[in-house]
Protein backbone atom coordinates (compact mmCIF):
# COMPACT_ATOMS: atom_id res chain seq x y z
CA UNK A 1 0.00 0.00 0.00
CA UNK A 2 1.95 3.05 -1.37
CA UNK A 3 0.38 5.94 -0.06
CA UNK A 4 0.96 9.18 -2.01
CA UNK A 5 0.18 12.83 -1.46
CA UNK A 6 0.14 14.54 -5.06
CA UNK A 7 -1.27 17.62 -7.32
CA UNK A 8 -2.80 17.73 -10.92
CA UNK A 9 -3.70 20.70 -12.53
CA UNK A 10 -2.50 22.47 -9.08
CA UNK A 11 -5.34 20.71 -6.73
CA UNK A 12 -3.33 18.80 -4.10
CA UNK A 13 -4.90 15.19 -3.13
CA UNK A 14 -4.45 11.95 -1.05
CA UNK A 15 -3.76 9.08 -3.49
CA UNK A 16 -2.86 5.47 -3.68
CA UNK A 17 -0.42 3.44 -6.35
CA UNK A 18 -2.61 1.25 -8.31
CA UNK A 19 -0.36 -0.20 -10.76
CA UNK A 20 0.81 2.37 -13.18
CA UNK A 21 -1.73 4.27 -11.81
CA UNK A 22 -3.03 7.19 -8.77
CA UNK A 23 -6.36 6.52 -7.27
CA UNK A 24 -7.38 9.79 -6.37
CA UNK A 25 -8.77 8.74 -2.78
CA UNK A 26 -11.00 11.63 -1.98
CA UNK A 27 -12.46 11.67 -5.67
CA UNK A 28 -12.84 8.02 -5.34
CA UNK A 29 -14.73 7.47 -1.73
CA UNK A 30 -16.84 9.78 -2.74
CA UNK A 31 -17.88 8.30 -6.38
CA UNK A 32 -18.34 4.48 -4.86
CA UNK A 33 -19.11 4.88 -1.72
CA UNK A 34 -21.23 8.57 -1.88
CA UNK A 35 -19.15 9.40 1.61
CA UNK A 36 -15.87 11.47 2.05
CA UNK A 37 -14.50 10.23 5.44
CA UNK A 38 -11.18 11.11 4.44
CA UNK A 39 -9.13 14.28 5.61
CA UNK A 40 -7.72 16.05 2.74
CA UNK A 41 -3.94 15.68 3.98
CA UNK A 42 -1.74 12.22 5.04
CA UNK A 43 -0.65 13.86 7.67
CA UNK A 44 -4.80 14.11 9.24
CA UNK A 45 -5.42 10.62 7.79
CA UNK A 46 -2.43 9.11 9.84
CA UNK A 47 -3.54 8.97 13.21
CA UNK A 48 -7.22 7.22 12.03
CA UNK A 49 -4.27 4.27 11.76
CA UNK A 50 -6.55 1.45 10.95
CA UNK A 51 -9.52 2.85 10.03
CA UNK A 52 -7.94 4.77 7.79
CA UNK A 53 -6.20 1.81 5.77
CA UNK A 54 -9.69 -0.55 6.06
CA UNK A 55 -11.15 2.78 4.00
CA UNK A 56 -8.85 2.86 1.45
CA UNK A 57 -8.45 -1.01 1.00
CA UNK A 58 -12.50 -0.72 0.51
CA UNK A 59 -11.84 1.72 -2.44
CA UNK A 60 -9.20 -0.87 -3.96
CA UNK A 61 -11.35 -3.75 -3.43
CA UNK A 62 -13.96 -1.98 -5.29
CA UNK A 63 -12.19 -0.23 -7.86
CA UNK A 64 -10.81 -3.63 -9.06
CA UNK A 65 -14.21 -4.59 -10.22
CA UNK A 66 -15.11 -0.98 -11.19
CA UNK A 67 -15.98 -0.29 -14.54
CA UNK A 68 -15.80 3.24 -15.83
CA UNK A 69 -13.29 4.71 -12.88
CA UNK A 70 -11.99 7.47 -15.04
CA UNK A 71 -13.06 10.37 -12.72
CA UNK A 72 -10.66 9.59 -9.69
CA UNK A 73 -7.61 6.95 -11.80
CA UNK A 74 -4.61 8.92 -13.01
CA UNK A 75 -1.95 7.51 -14.86
CA UNK A 76 1.13 8.25 -12.67
CA UNK A 77 2.67 10.17 -15.43
CA UNK A 78 0.11 12.82 -15.04
CA UNK A 79 0.60 13.95 -11.67
CA UNK A 80 2.90 15.70 -9.75
CA UNK A 81 4.50 13.92 -6.47
CA UNK A 82 4.91 15.91 -3.38
CA UNK A 83 6.66 14.74 -0.56
CA UNK A 84 4.09 12.27 1.54
CA UNK A 85 4.46 14.97 4.34
CA UNK A 86 4.89 18.15 2.65
CA UNK A 87 4.86 20.21 5.77
CA UNK A 88 6.36 18.21 8.97
CA UNK A 89 4.46 19.57 12.66
CA UNK A 90 8.18 19.63 13.49
CA UNK A 91 11.69 19.17 12.57
CA UNK A 92 12.60 15.74 11.65
CA UNK A 93 14.32 14.12 14.15
CA UNK A 94 17.34 12.23 12.03
CA UNK A 95 20.15 9.83 13.36
CA UNK A 96 23.98 10.45 12.66
CA UNK A 97 26.09 7.83 12.25
CA UNK A 98 23.69 4.28 12.65
CA UNK A 99 25.80 2.57 10.02
CA UNK A 100 29.34 1.18 11.40
CA UNK A 101 31.40 1.65 7.90
CA UNK A 102 29.63 5.21 7.65
CA UNK A 103 30.60 6.58 10.99
CA UNK A 104 34.43 5.40 9.93
CA UNK A 105 34.23 6.91 6.77
CA UNK A 106 33.26 10.15 8.43
CA UNK A 107 36.06 10.22 10.50
CA UNK A 108 37.53 6.92 12.48
CA UNK A 109 36.88 3.84 14.53
CA UNK A 110 36.35 6.51 17.54
CA UNK A 111 33.49 7.89 15.66
CA UNK A 112 31.21 4.97 16.02
CA UNK A 113 28.59 5.85 18.65
CA UNK A 114 28.04 3.75 21.42
CA UNK A 115 24.26 5.51 22.08
CA UNK A 116 21.99 7.39 19.85
CA UNK A 117 22.90 10.58 18.00
CA UNK A 118 20.05 12.77 17.36
CA UNK A 119 19.74 15.53 15.61
CA UNK A 120 17.16 17.56 13.63
CA UNK A 121 16.00 19.02 9.78
CA UNK A 122 13.63 22.29 9.78
CA UNK A 123 10.31 21.39 8.12
CA UNK A 124 11.27 24.27 5.52
CA UNK A 125 13.90 21.27 4.10
CA UNK A 126 11.48 19.10 2.92
CA UNK A 127 10.32 18.90 -1.17
CA UNK A 128 9.23 15.91 -2.98
CA UNK A 129 10.60 13.42 -5.63
CA UNK A 130 11.70 15.11 -8.79
CA UNK A 131 11.90 18.31 -7.06
CA UNK A 132 15.40 20.08 -7.32
CA UNK A 133 18.05 20.85 -4.68
CA UNK A 134 19.46 24.30 -4.23
CA UNK A 135 23.20 23.74 -4.02
CA UNK A 136 23.69 26.85 -2.16
CA UNK A 137 26.67 27.58 -3.66
CA UNK A 138 27.44 30.99 -1.92
CA UNK A 139 27.63 28.87 1.45
CA UNK A 140 29.27 25.61 0.53
CA UNK A 141 31.09 23.62 -2.26
CA UNK A 142 30.62 20.20 0.17
CA UNK A 143 27.06 19.62 -0.68
CA UNK A 144 26.78 15.74 -0.08
CA UNK A 145 23.81 13.16 0.43
CA UNK A 146 22.71 10.85 2.49
CA UNK A 147 20.14 8.12 1.74
CA UNK A 148 17.96 6.75 4.44
CA UNK A 149 15.10 4.62 5.38
CA UNK A 150 12.34 6.60 6.96
CA UNK A 151 10.24 5.91 9.35
CA UNK A 152 6.64 7.68 10.14
CA UNK A 153 5.17 7.14 13.62
CA UNK A 154 1.84 6.52 13.67
CA UNK A 155 0.39 7.29 17.31
CA UNK A 156 1.19 9.16 20.11
CA UNK A 157 3.57 7.67 22.78
CA UNK A 158 5.71 8.29 25.48
CA UNK A 159 8.54 5.48 27.38
CA UNK A 160 7.52 3.15 24.57
CA UNK A 161 9.39 -0.10 25.12
CA UNK A 162 11.17 -1.43 22.38
CA UNK A 163 8.84 -4.63 22.11
CA UNK A 164 5.93 -2.15 21.28
CA UNK A 165 7.80 -0.03 19.38
CA UNK A 166 6.56 -1.34 15.96
CA UNK A 167 3.00 -0.90 16.98
CA UNK A 168 3.75 3.05 17.43
CA UNK A 169 5.36 2.92 13.14
CA UNK A 170 2.71 4.10 10.44
CA UNK A 171 5.12 3.16 7.82
CA UNK A 172 8.26 3.60 5.90
CA UNK A 173 9.54 6.07 3.06
CA UNK A 174 13.14 6.91 1.17
CA UNK A 175 14.56 10.37 2.59
CA UNK A 176 18.03 12.30 1.60
CA UNK A 177 19.43 13.90 4.22
CA UNK A 178 21.66 16.39 1.85
CA UNK A 179 24.23 17.75 4.35
CA UNK A 180 26.65 20.92 3.77
CA UNK A 181 29.88 18.93 5.54
CA UNK A 182 31.65 22.81 5.85
CA UNK A 183 28.59 24.29 7.97
CA UNK A 184 28.18 21.02 9.80
CA UNK A 185 31.54 20.41 10.65
CA UNK A 186 32.14 24.36 11.52
CA UNK A 187 29.02 25.03 13.70
CA UNK A 188 29.66 21.65 15.63
CA UNK A 189 26.15 20.96 16.45
CA UNK A 190 24.61 19.89 13.24
CA UNK A 191 21.12 21.73 13.08
CA UNK A 192 22.59 24.50 10.83
CA UNK A 193 24.16 21.91 7.73
CA UNK A 194 21.32 19.64 7.92
CA UNK A 195 19.09 22.40 7.50
CA UNK A 196 19.54 24.37 4.07
CA UNK A 197 15.72 25.07 1.87
CA UNK A 198 15.16 21.86 -0.06
CA UNK A 199 18.00 19.72 1.93
CA UNK A 200 15.10 17.17 2.75
CA UNK A 201 13.72 15.02 -0.32
CA UNK A 202 11.13 12.63 1.01
CA UNK A 203 9.28 9.69 -0.75
CA UNK A 204 7.78 9.42 -3.30
CA UNK A 205 5.99 6.79 -1.25
CA UNK A 206 4.53 6.59 1.83
CA UNK A 207 4.65 2.76 2.54
CA UNK A 208 2.25 1.45 4.96
CA UNK A 209 3.60 -1.04 7.41
CA UNK A 210 1.29 -3.94 6.28
CA UNK A 211 3.49 -4.47 3.20
CA UNK A 212 6.71 -4.65 4.80
CA UNK A 213 7.19 -7.64 6.98
CA UNK A 214 10.46 -6.64 7.80
CA UNK A 215 11.81 -3.47 7.22
CA UNK A 216 15.87 -5.46 7.83
CA UNK A 217 15.23 -7.35 4.83
CA UNK A 218 15.44 -4.01 2.77
CA UNK A 219 18.54 -2.94 0.93
CA UNK A 220 19.02 0.68 0.28
CA UNK A 221 21.16 1.87 -2.90
CA UNK A 222 22.42 5.54 -3.71
CA UNK A 223 22.95 6.48 -7.35
CA UNK A 224 24.49 9.56 -8.18
CA UNK A 225 24.43 10.09 -12.23
CA UNK A 226 23.85 6.12 -12.30
CA UNK A 227 26.91 5.44 -10.28
CA UNK A 228 26.33 3.42 -7.37
CA UNK A 229 27.72 5.14 -4.23
CA UNK A 230 26.05 3.70 -1.26
CA UNK A 231 24.77 0.06 -1.20
CA UNK A 232 23.30 -0.71 1.81
CA UNK A 233 21.01 -3.19 4.07
CA UNK A 234 18.68 -2.00 6.53
CA UNK A 235 20.03 -5.05 8.72
CA UNK A 236 23.35 -3.03 9.44
CA UNK A 237 21.98 -0.48 11.57
CA UNK A 238 24.01 0.18 15.00
CA UNK A 239 20.76 1.03 16.94
CA UNK A 240 17.42 -0.53 15.34
CA UNK A 241 14.16 0.92 14.72
CA UNK A 242 12.79 -0.59 17.65
CA UNK A 243 15.87 1.14 19.99
CA UNK A 244 15.60 4.66 18.34
CA UNK A 245 11.86 4.95 19.11
CA UNK A 246 12.37 3.54 22.57
CA UNK A 247 15.50 6.19 23.15
CA UNK A 248 13.71 9.40 21.53
CA UNK A 249 10.27 8.54 23.82
CA UNK A 250 11.90 7.71 27.22
CA UNK A 251 11.56 11.60 27.70
CA UNK A 252 10.05 13.27 24.41
CA UNK A 253 6.34 12.43 23.49
CA UNK A 254 6.39 11.12 19.91
CA UNK A 255 3.12 12.09 17.78
CA UNK A 256 1.16 10.63 14.78
CA UNK A 257 2.81 12.06 11.95
CA UNK A 258 6.66 12.54 13.05
CA UNK A 259 9.41 11.72 10.68
CA UNK A 260 12.13 9.51 11.72
CA UNK A 261 15.35 9.66 9.11
CA UNK A 262 16.97 6.52 10.64
CA UNK A 263 20.52 7.17 9.29
CA UNK A 264 22.73 6.25 5.83
CA UNK A 265 25.13 3.29 5.52
CA UNK A 266 28.71 4.06 4.05
CA UNK A 267 29.49 5.56 0.94
CA UNK A 268 28.68 9.42 0.85
CA UNK A 269 30.49 11.65 -1.20
CA UNK A 270 32.82 12.88 2.20
CA UNK A 271 34.21 9.15 2.23
CA UNK A 272 36.14 8.82 -1.14
CA UNK A 273 39.47 10.31 -1.53
CA UNK A 274 39.38 12.81 -3.37
CA UNK A 275 36.01 13.76 -1.71
CA UNK A 276 32.37 13.55 -4.56
CA UNK A 277 30.42 16.60 -3.50
CA UNK A 278 27.42 16.93 -5.38
CA UNK A 279 27.52 19.44 -8.54
CA UNK A 280 24.99 21.37 -10.00
CA UNK A 281 23.18 18.91 -12.70
CA UNK A 282 24.24 16.14 -10.39
CA UNK A 283 21.08 13.59 -10.58
CA UNK A 284 20.67 11.45 -6.82
CA UNK A 285 18.65 8.61 -6.81
CA UNK A 286 17.90 6.69 -3.47
CA UNK A 287 16.46 3.24 -3.71
CA UNK A 288 14.64 1.00 -0.99
CA UNK A 289 13.54 -2.38 -2.30
CA UNK A 290 9.77 -2.14 -1.71
CA UNK A 291 9.48 1.19 -1.43
CA UNK A 292 10.39 3.11 -4.53
CA UNK A 293 13.30 5.79 -6.06
CA UNK A 294 13.35 9.18 -4.81
CA UNK A 295 15.23 11.06 -7.47
CA UNK A 296 16.65 14.52 -7.31
CA UNK A 297 18.24 16.48 -9.45
CA UNK A 298 20.99 19.44 -7.89
CA UNK A 299 19.49 22.59 -9.26
CA UNK A 300 21.50 24.71 -12.34
CA UNK B 1 3.16 46.20 24.64
CA UNK B 2 2.99 42.91 26.16
CA UNK B 3 1.06 40.22 24.71
CA UNK B 4 -0.16 36.69 25.95
CA UNK B 5 -1.96 34.21 25.25
CA UNK B 6 -4.23 33.00 28.22
CA UNK B 7 -7.17 30.86 29.52
CA UNK B 8 -9.90 31.91 31.04
CA UNK B 9 -12.42 29.30 32.08
CA UNK B 10 -10.75 27.00 29.82
CA UNK B 11 -11.61 29.29 26.97
CA UNK B 12 -8.52 30.39 25.06
CA UNK B 13 -7.83 33.95 24.10
CA UNK B 14 -4.85 36.37 22.81
CA UNK B 15 -4.50 39.23 25.47
CA UNK B 16 -2.66 42.22 26.40
CA UNK B 17 -1.47 43.18 29.17
CA UNK B 18 -3.31 46.72 30.66
CA UNK B 19 -1.59 47.60 34.49
CA UNK B 20 -2.67 44.64 36.46
CA UNK B 21 -4.96 43.73 34.31
CA UNK B 22 -5.84 41.68 30.47
CA UNK B 23 -7.41 42.80 27.75
CA UNK B 24 -9.25 40.20 25.77
CA UNK B 25 -7.92 41.29 22.50
CA UNK B 26 -10.78 39.55 19.97
CA UNK B 27 -13.84 40.69 23.03
CA UNK B 28 -12.54 44.37 22.81
CA UNK B 29 -12.36 44.48 19.39
CA UNK B 30 -15.99 42.93 18.84
CA UNK B 31 -17.50 45.31 21.95
CA UNK B 32 -15.87 48.84 20.68
CA UNK B 33 -15.09 48.63 16.94
CA UNK B 34 -17.99 45.79 15.81
CA UNK B 35 -15.27 44.11 14.24
CA UNK B 36 -13.38 41.00 14.21
CA UNK B 37 -9.84 41.27 12.26
CA UNK B 38 -7.52 39.42 14.85
CA UNK B 39 -7.09 35.83 14.35
CA UNK B 40 -7.66 33.71 17.15
CA UNK B 41 -3.74 32.85 18.11
CA UNK B 42 -0.34 35.28 18.35
CA UNK B 43 1.00 32.55 15.68
CA UNK B 44 -1.55 34.25 13.17
CA UNK B 45 -1.12 37.63 14.69
CA UNK B 46 2.30 37.50 14.22
CA UNK B 47 2.66 37.58 10.08
CA UNK B 48 0.05 40.82 10.04
CA UNK B 49 2.64 42.55 11.68
CA UNK B 50 2.67 46.21 11.50
CA UNK B 51 -1.35 45.65 10.94
CA UNK B 52 -1.83 43.75 13.58
CA UNK B 53 -0.07 46.12 16.27
CA UNK B 54 -1.81 49.14 14.94
CA UNK B 55 -5.18 47.80 15.57
CA UNK B 56 -3.97 46.57 19.12
CA UNK B 57 -2.98 50.53 19.71
CA UNK B 58 -6.42 51.06 18.56
CA UNK B 59 -7.97 49.35 21.79
CA UNK B 60 -5.93 50.48 23.90
CA UNK B 61 -6.33 53.78 23.14
CA UNK B 62 -9.95 53.55 23.78
CA UNK B 63 -10.24 51.50 26.51
CA UNK B 64 -8.41 54.48 28.14
CA UNK B 65 -11.46 56.78 27.77
CA UNK B 66 -13.83 53.66 28.13
CA UNK B 67 -16.22 53.40 31.04
CA UNK B 68 -17.39 49.72 31.58
CA UNK B 69 -15.22 47.84 30.57
CA UNK B 70 -15.56 44.78 32.52
CA UNK B 71 -16.52 42.06 29.70
CA UNK B 72 -12.97 42.05 28.03
CA UNK B 73 -10.64 43.41 30.99
CA UNK B 74 -10.17 40.44 33.41
CA UNK B 75 -7.64 40.93 36.55
CA UNK B 76 -3.72 38.93 35.42
CA UNK B 77 -5.06 36.88 38.59
CA UNK B 78 -8.05 35.63 37.33
CA UNK B 79 -6.58 34.43 34.15
CA UNK B 80 -4.12 31.42 33.18
CA UNK B 81 -0.98 32.59 31.10
CA UNK B 82 0.10 30.07 28.38
CA UNK B 83 2.82 30.28 26.30
CA UNK B 84 2.65 32.85 23.80
CA UNK B 85 2.93 30.52 21.53
CA UNK B 86 2.02 27.18 22.33
CA UNK B 87 2.79 24.99 19.67
CA UNK B 88 5.40 26.26 17.96
CA UNK B 89 5.40 25.31 13.92
CA UNK B 90 8.88 23.63 14.24
CA UNK B 91 11.49 23.09 16.89
CA UNK B 92 12.56 25.97 18.54
CA UNK B 93 16.27 26.93 17.37
CA UNK B 94 18.70 27.55 19.89
CA UNK B 95 22.10 28.63 20.10
CA UNK B 96 24.72 27.14 22.53
CA UNK B 97 27.70 28.36 24.71
CA UNK B 98 26.70 32.27 23.64
CA UNK B 99 28.44 33.74 26.54
CA UNK B 100 32.00 33.33 27.04
CA UNK B 101 31.91 32.33 30.62
CA UNK B 102 29.29 30.32 29.79
CA UNK B 103 30.46 28.42 27.24
CA UNK B 104 34.47 27.95 29.97
CA UNK B 105 31.91 26.88 32.67
CA UNK B 106 30.93 23.90 30.54
CA UNK B 107 34.75 22.68 29.95
CA UNK B 108 37.45 25.17 29.01
CA UNK B 109 38.40 28.72 26.60
CA UNK B 110 38.38 25.44 24.21
CA UNK B 111 34.93 25.09 24.30
CA UNK B 112 34.15 29.01 23.28
CA UNK B 113 32.32 28.48 19.99
CA UNK B 114 34.40 30.27 16.53
CA UNK B 115 30.78 29.92 14.61
CA UNK B 116 27.15 30.40 15.86
CA UNK B 117 26.47 26.68 17.05
CA UNK B 118 22.86 25.43 16.49
CA UNK B 119 20.50 22.74 18.08
CA UNK B 120 17.14 22.50 18.80
CA UNK B 121 13.73 22.11 21.39
CA UNK B 122 10.65 19.94 19.74
CA UNK B 123 7.85 21.43 19.90
CA UNK B 124 6.51 18.75 22.85
CA UNK B 125 8.78 20.53 25.58
CA UNK B 126 6.78 23.94 25.22
CA UNK B 127 5.10 25.26 28.67
CA UNK B 128 4.29 28.04 30.04
CA UNK B 129 4.60 30.50 33.08
CA UNK B 130 3.85 28.59 36.63
CA UNK B 131 3.33 25.67 34.45
CA UNK B 132 5.21 22.65 35.87
CA UNK B 133 8.34 20.95 34.65
CA UNK B 134 8.57 17.17 34.82
CA UNK B 135 12.16 16.20 36.21
CA UNK B 136 12.11 12.65 34.72
CA UNK B 137 13.83 11.18 37.02
CA UNK B 138 13.84 7.73 35.61
CA UNK B 139 16.35 8.75 32.90
CA UNK B 140 18.60 11.93 34.66
CA UNK B 141 19.79 12.94 37.56
CA UNK B 142 21.46 16.13 36.03
CA UNK B 143 18.63 18.30 35.16
CA UNK B 144 19.82 21.90 34.90
CA UNK B 145 18.29 25.23 33.77
CA UNK B 146 19.66 27.71 31.02
CA UNK B 147 17.65 31.00 31.56
CA UNK B 148 17.32 33.21 28.16
CA UNK B 149 16.15 36.06 26.18
CA UNK B 150 14.12 34.44 22.86
CA UNK B 151 13.46 36.20 19.77
CA UNK B 152 10.31 35.54 18.03
CA UNK B 153 10.46 35.93 14.46
CA UNK B 154 7.97 38.40 12.61
CA UNK B 155 8.19 37.95 8.85
CA UNK B 156 9.58 35.22 6.43
CA UNK B 157 13.36 35.63 5.38
CA UNK B 158 15.74 33.95 3.58
CA UNK B 159 19.74 35.84 3.29
CA UNK B 160 19.15 38.43 5.86
CA UNK B 161 21.74 40.95 6.45
CA UNK B 162 22.61 41.79 9.37
CA UNK B 163 21.96 45.08 9.21
CA UNK B 164 18.06 44.16 8.30
CA UNK B 165 18.02 41.08 10.62
CA UNK B 166 16.27 43.53 13.53
CA UNK B 167 13.16 44.26 10.76
CA UNK B 168 12.95 40.46 10.83
CA UNK B 169 12.18 40.58 14.78
CA UNK B 170 8.83 40.87 15.79
CA UNK B 171 9.11 40.98 19.81
CA UNK B 172 11.11 39.17 22.75
CA UNK B 173 10.06 36.53 25.45
CA UNK B 174 11.96 34.40 28.26
CA UNK B 175 12.66 30.97 27.67
CA UNK B 176 14.40 28.33 30.22
CA UNK B 177 16.31 25.78 28.06
CA UNK B 178 15.84 23.23 30.21
CA UNK B 179 18.66 20.52 29.55
CA UNK B 180 19.52 16.80 30.79
CA UNK B 181 23.09 17.18 31.31
CA UNK B 182 23.73 13.22 31.21
CA UNK B 183 22.07 13.22 27.82
CA UNK B 184 23.05 16.08 26.33
CA UNK B 185 26.82 14.51 26.87
CA UNK B 186 26.19 10.97 26.50
CA UNK B 187 24.02 11.95 22.74
CA UNK B 188 26.73 13.92 21.71
CA UNK B 189 24.13 15.83 19.64
CA UNK B 190 21.60 18.15 21.84
CA UNK B 191 18.36 17.39 20.81
CA UNK B 192 17.61 14.52 23.04
CA UNK B 193 18.90 16.02 26.08
CA UNK B 194 17.30 18.86 25.24
CA UNK B 195 13.90 18.35 24.49
CA UNK B 196 12.16 16.17 27.39
CA UNK B 197 8.82 17.09 27.63
CA UNK B 198 7.76 20.43 29.32
CA UNK B 199 11.45 21.10 29.35
CA UNK B 200 11.10 24.90 27.48
CA UNK B 201 9.02 27.26 30.01
CA UNK B 202 8.21 30.23 27.35
CA UNK B 203 6.37 33.14 28.70
CA UNK B 204 5.11 35.14 30.29
CA UNK B 205 4.54 37.45 27.54
CA UNK B 206 5.52 38.17 24.13
CA UNK B 207 6.92 41.69 23.95
CA UNK B 208 6.99 43.60 21.11
CA UNK B 209 9.77 44.93 19.91
CA UNK B 210 8.96 48.64 19.95
CA UNK B 211 8.69 48.45 23.58
CA UNK B 212 12.20 47.25 23.48
CA UNK B 213 14.93 50.21 22.04
CA UNK B 214 17.82 48.33 22.56
CA UNK B 215 17.67 44.27 23.30
CA UNK B 216 20.93 44.47 24.56
CA UNK B 217 20.70 46.46 27.74
CA UNK B 218 18.58 44.43 29.17
CA UNK B 219 20.03 42.05 31.91
CA UNK B 220 19.19 38.77 32.97
CA UNK B 221 18.56 36.86 35.70
CA UNK B 222 18.03 33.49 36.67
CA UNK B 223 16.85 32.35 40.93
CA UNK B 224 16.30 29.22 42.08
CA UNK B 225 14.42 29.12 44.84
CA UNK B 226 15.41 32.79 45.12
CA UNK B 227 19.39 32.31 45.30
CA UNK B 228 20.57 34.65 41.94
CA UNK B 229 22.77 31.83 39.98
CA UNK B 230 23.01 33.57 36.62
CA UNK B 231 23.03 37.41 36.30
CA UNK B 232 23.96 38.54 33.07
CA UNK B 233 23.69 41.37 30.77
CA UNK B 234 22.76 40.63 26.88
CA UNK B 235 25.39 42.66 25.66
CA UNK B 236 27.69 39.88 26.31
CA UNK B 237 26.57 37.80 23.68
CA UNK B 238 29.23 36.63 21.73
CA UNK B 239 27.15 36.74 18.42
CA UNK B 240 24.39 39.27 18.91
CA UNK B 241 20.77 38.91 17.66
CA UNK B 242 21.65 40.40 13.92
CA UNK B 243 24.29 37.63 13.30
CA UNK B 244 22.15 34.75 14.34
CA UNK B 245 19.64 35.87 12.36
CA UNK B 246 21.83 36.42 9.58
CA UNK B 247 24.05 32.93 10.09
CA UNK B 248 20.88 30.61 10.23
CA UNK B 249 18.93 32.62 7.17
CA UNK B 250 21.64 32.20 4.71
CA UNK B 251 20.47 28.93 3.64
CA UNK B 252 17.24 28.22 6.05
CA UNK B 253 14.29 30.35 5.57
CA UNK B 254 13.22 32.35 8.38
CA UNK B 255 9.11 32.21 9.28
CA UNK B 256 7.13 34.20 11.12
CA UNK B 257 6.64 32.60 14.43
CA UNK B 258 9.98 31.20 14.58
CA UNK B 259 11.57 31.32 18.03
CA UNK B 260 14.84 31.68 18.21
CA UNK B 261 16.84 31.24 22.12
CA UNK B 262 19.95 33.18 22.05
CA UNK B 263 22.10 31.23 24.63
CA UNK B 264 22.28 31.47 28.36
CA UNK B 265 25.22 33.38 30.72
CA UNK B 266 27.33 31.97 33.11
CA UNK B 267 26.22 30.27 36.19
CA UNK B 268 24.07 27.00 35.64
CA UNK B 269 23.78 23.76 38.02
CA UNK B 270 26.08 22.28 35.98
CA UNK B 271 29.09 25.26 36.40
CA UNK B 272 29.01 24.85 39.87
CA UNK B 273 31.74 22.55 41.70
CA UNK B 274 29.46 20.08 43.05
CA UNK B 275 27.06 20.88 40.56
CA UNK B 276 23.81 22.68 42.04
CA UNK B 277 21.14 20.18 39.35
CA UNK B 278 17.38 20.70 39.80
CA UNK B 279 15.32 19.22 42.12
CA UNK B 280 11.32 17.96 42.74
CA UNK B 281 10.12 20.88 44.22
CA UNK B 282 12.40 23.65 43.29
CA UNK B 283 11.29 27.28 41.76
CA UNK B 284 13.31 28.48 39.28
CA UNK B 285 13.12 32.36 38.13
CA UNK B 286 14.38 34.01 35.00
CA UNK B 287 14.22 37.75 34.65
CA UNK B 288 14.56 39.60 32.20
CA UNK B 289 13.92 43.92 32.53
CA UNK B 290 11.08 45.69 30.75
CA UNK B 291 9.82 42.10 29.74
CA UNK B 292 8.45 39.86 33.03
CA UNK B 293 9.68 36.71 35.08
CA UNK B 294 9.22 33.36 33.90
CA UNK B 295 8.50 31.25 37.16
CA UNK B 296 8.51 27.41 36.50
CA UNK B 297 8.19 24.83 40.04
CA UNK B 298 9.66 21.04 39.31
CA UNK B 299 7.00 18.32 39.49
CA UNK B 300 7.26 16.54 43.15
Amino acid sequence: MKLVTATLQNEQFIGLVHGDKIINLQKAEKDIFEISSFPTTLLECIPLGDKFIQNVKLIVDKINVEEGAEGYLYPISDVKLLSPIPRPMKNIFCVGKNYRDHAIEMGSEADVPEHVMLFSKTPTTVIGHEDEIDPHLHITKELDYEGELAVVIGKKGKQIKEEEAMDYVFGYTILNDVTARNLQRQHKQYLLGKSLDTSCPIGPYLVHKSAIDNPYDLKITTRVNEEVRQDGQIKDMIFPIEQIISTISQGTTLEPGDIIATGTPAGVGNGFNPPKFLQPGDVVEIEVDRIGVLRNRIMG
